[in-house]
């Protein structure tokens, strides 16, 4: 699923300036008495605007989605009734490296929040992740050719085959082959459990995004409000987003082109068992 | 502040290993009736070991430490007197890109969360945001230059400056001129408002962790256990770390010899106003 919208139709294009501010000041290397007993000023920029609005640099959010960000999504958060994956996935959130990358974030995010064994990273030496080039290697290659990830992204049974090269369980649900009830259930289960992860793949459009296939780690689900928090890992355009229930599910029952027209779905990731 | 530390000596190195596991099941491309009907066990790779513990692949939290994915970390979270600064901090999480990087991570995290208008980025054209990258310019040289951030990391006083090449309010703190009970008020205050942010410099060993100096934003404070939530960007050594006001204040007043043996502190970060 690739992030291959092209500019935006809904922008919020009044915030976005190249600010250059000047006046400029640099905080004093030197201390003096001024400086010790009040609070240094470093600078005030005036720029004739006032950021207030979550998400300037994000798009816009349709009616339907509630930011997580937004005092109705901590709310849903607060009374979420399951969220024991959001705490290990919310320390592993990642942006997709490329607007074709939103799967292997996604993987990235699942493997390291779970603990999975990790490769070595030089610049990290001795410390080891999981990130989302040391996750792609010849035996992904088998399954996704890293050309190939670059021009379409990712398909719902390649997060599962790519999660399949990690030891860890992955099942692949298809929409057609599942309901929302079922979806709603095996989910929020999951969310609810230490050690339990959900990938969704899902049409944008129809959740009223812009707007192509994408993919995402859920993180929690509020039973009340019947919303699931999407982490968007295209951080750069949207925020992370809480999404009813039977809108997401429709959003997974679309056919993907790039996978002989299967439909979207979701994949349900857990610890590998010993044997 | 740099990540300096070599060799880590507590280590989980048991679980530390190059799992390849043999038998992949590769998901299948092609529907059948079995499949369709049936959850599809894509691999069960067995290890001989089952992830079960938090941070395997991080450092051992110290007892005086609580990590945010914990049932105690949890509900510090779900009881935090001040956490709007939680949010879309979290929405914007990174891991430092080098061991030096502390400061630059925490900075972009802040600009992020602020929505301040950020510079395009070639990968994610037409959507902009701050990297790790793109915030050092010739402005930022003035105050760091990027070869001996490589080599040195940031101080307290160069967050500031950093800081004020954008247009945000930026109020730096050292430790020695302040004291517990003030940064306790002025960091829950800021905490629990929209658009205010702290980020705190502070040495590690003085709270039981792998050892240096360090840098990283503070997202949330509970009153009850008087502990702040620090989003710690060493995302590869370390979780979020629920920490004591004065634990945390006393790791800030300690001298930095790459700052003229100034103490270390904190850093006051809210949006400009309108001039």
């Amino acid at each position: 699923m690739i992030e291959d919208d092209g500019p935006a139709q809904v922008w919020r294009g009044g915030m976005v300036i190249h600010a250059r501010p000047s006046g400029i000041v640099a905080p004093s290397r030197t201390g003096d008495d001024a400086m010790s007993k009040h609070f240094v000023h470093v600078a005030v920029v005036a720029l004739g605007l006032f950021v207030t609005s979550a998400g300037a640099e994000t798009l816009k959010l349709p009616d339907n989605l509630t930011g997580f960000s937004s005092d109705a999504g901590e709310n849903y958060f607060v009374e979420s009734d399951a969220r024991e994956a959001y705490f290990p996935l919310a320390s592993n959130f990642l942006t997709q490296k490329t607007q074709s990358y939103c799967g292997v974030a996604s993987i990235v995010m699942v493997l390291n929040a779970l603990n999975v064994p990790a490769p070595s990273v030089p610049e990290f030496e001795p410390y080891r992740t999981f990130t989302q080039d040391n996750i792609l290697d010849e035996r992904t290659d088998v399954i996704l050719a890293r050309d190939v990830l670059a021009k379409k992204g990712m398909t719902l049974d390649q997060i599962g085959g790519i999660l399949a090269t990690q030891p860890v369980k992955a099942e692949v649900r298809h929409a057609a082959d599942s309901s929302v009830e079922e979806f709603r259930k095996l989910a929020s289960s999951y969310l609810g459990q230490p050690n339990h992860f959900v990938i969704v793949n899902y049409l944008r459009k129809a959740i009223g995004q812009e707007k192509g296939g994408h993919i995402s780690p859920l993180a929690a689900y509020d039973g009340k409000a019947d919303r699931f928090l999407i982490l968007d890992v295209a951080r750069y355009k949207y925020p992370p987003v809480w999404v009813k229930a039977s809108e997401l599910f429709d959003a997974m029952n679309t056919q993907d082109s790039d996978n002989e027209n299967k439909t979207r779905g979701f994949v349900l990731v857990s610890a590998a068992s010993v044997q």
